[in-house]
């Protein structure tokens, strides 16, 4: 390779960089309805349609084995697999595991990672069919393949959303992202003091917000029982102005987002303030809620409302009015995507 | 975790730990017809079964980016996974692929590997329908999940092997194994004495074989064309003894191998003498040659002789007769899994 012609990964960033690599794909089985693109692939099987998703989960980069129990961890790779499958709107069943371990890690740890990976799986009601180890030359790598069935046609991609649509969030959002600073903060402490052991009692909910994401497989039901179609849906892994600017791009057009309406949860708040940073910014920017983010049409609205764990946040404009923040004080801000980037 | 209580995993080696750790896996779904512990599981997709397979592959363990172009790795990420759906007899469709680079990988090596992806796909008629891509702290790792169909149990496992039946290999075996000694051969001249290049022109079809290996959609189709349905069948990525141990095990029966029946390239011998190795034991515990080995009723006998790429090297005997070769020298050596360990 020519050094003079080296292009850094980091120049794209994440999303641009699968975009480069992936242009020119090209489709050449009829049954691929869905390729690179949206949260999950959706192919053609026998006049039934099948999502798929993958991801790889790499230690020292989406995780710290230093504040991370094994079976937390086997629950969580399972299920951020799964929240990309809920957000299609679709219904997992099936999973593959590939993992790889360096010798330092003993037998009881993978029985303890593979404990989490199997409570999810009952969680879930989604079976385990493949199941890969090998060594790896240094720390941790999983790589999860999560499989679901959605009627024909009845998935739900990124690029559906039209001018004057609602845009819901699910949940709250935040509190990932500030359990993630706790723990870090913590282990900071620690490695300065060992004798110093973290008291996080008081603070369980951000930290299992952290480390045992639920996906939201009850607001897709709910959803479907109350016959409530949305237009666009994304899962939030990397922060709200991440993702909602995904279905702005995919779907053409712009929005508003009321910071007031934002939902944050109490714990979050007074943590926020603890570090000294906005919580309406650990929402937008922070990432690893796995909440779901869709928009509905405005005669939803009335259904929407009567569920309590369902905030509507802002509304979909014209693409020309670009994509906007308007805050507490009346200000309003272009959203961008500070949302976590793997490659910086 | 008590240190005390410490199992390593090289104890159980990789077949022993995904047995242990997958043997309390339950099903709850009812399309899952194959779980873990065949070349691919099978799930029933509203009458039609899907065959799938996920395959992690880590640098330093699974290949060399010394002697291994981007591009060729690539190819053979797919080509090994597809290699696991067609010794299911099944046809593969789709796959999914995700990476973790580091940072000292420019854009453009990005490229070279998604070409060779690209040239698999187009090659064995797949599509890539997801793509992720993220930063890992050290080195190139590979996640490929290939996704196949087949018609209502004309899948075909491990386990169905029986006495007298004869077992087949297509192709021939060893060479990927001495193809790789060689690199690492002229590897090691090469960081003793970086002025001298290796001469590799003479040995292309070896190094091929190691670089750029063909799953045999060739033999699965001849198979089905000429109404020839196995009784057991896997791909050889570990070598003949420890691919025909796991049909044994699979099938409860015993085997026979006839060391002379053996096939194996003109140019593997000749590397083989080179080394000072037997080119049977390459073939036997070299792995890494992606041929298939599969079992058939004597009464197809007529019809596979026809096909001269597939070669009938011994029969299938009772459990209690043992697993065995007989050798060129009239002797006859149990057969035992030496190959390729990810854990040694």
């Amino acid at each position: 390779m020519d050094e003079a012609n080296r292009t850094e990964i980091a120049s794209l960033g994440e999303f641009g960089l699968i975009e480069h690599l992936t242009k020119n794909n090209e489709t050449r089985q009829a049954g691929t309805i869905l390729s690179i693109g949206d949260d999950a692939a959706v192919i053609d099987q026998f006049g039934r349609q099948c999502v798929i998703s993958n991801d790889l989960l790499i230690e020292g980069i989406h995780f710290d084995l230093m504040y991370t129990p094994l079976k937390h961890l086997g629950y969580k790779a399972v299920a951020v697999n799964l929240s990309d499958i809920y957000a299609m709107m679709a219904t997992p069943t099936h999973i593959t595991l590939g993992l790889g371990v360096s010798s330092k890690f003993p037998v009881e740890a993978l029985e303890e990672f593979y404990e989490g990976v199997y409570a999810a799986c009952e969680k879930y009601n989604v079976d385990l069919i493949g199941g890969d180890t090998s060594s790896s030359r240094k720390g941790f790598i999983i790589s999860v393949t999560a499989i679901g069935e959605v009627a024909p046609d009845k998935y739900v991609t990124r690029t559906g959303a039209q001018v004057n649509d609602l845009i819901c969030v699910s949940g709250n959002l935040g509190a990932a992202y500030l359990g993630l600073q706790l723990l870090e903060r913590e282990k900071k402490i620690y490695l300065e003091n060992p004798k110093v052991q973290p008291d996080l009692q008081s603070q369980k909910y951000l930290v299992s917000r952290i480390l045992k994401p639920e996906p939201r497989a009850d607001i897709v039901e709910w959803l479907q029982e109350h016959g409530v179609m949305p237009t666009a849906m994304i899962d939030i892994s990397d922060g709200l102005s991440s993702e909602l600017l995904h279905i702005c791009n995919g779907s053409n057009v712009g929005c508003i987002v009321h910071e007031d309406k934002i939902p944050i949860h109490a714990d979050a708040k007074a943590m926020a303030m603890e570090f000294g940073v906005g919580s309406a910014a650990c929402a937008l920017s922070g990432g690893e809620d796995y909440e779901l983010l869709f928009t509905i049409k405005q005669e939803d609205y009335e259904k929407i409302v009567r569920n309590k764990d369902i905030s509507i946040v802002g509304y979909i404009t014209e693409k020309s009015e670009g994509a906007h923040l308007l805050t507490n004080g009346g200000n309003k801000h272009k959203l961008t995507a500070q949302g976590w980037n793997a490659f910086i």
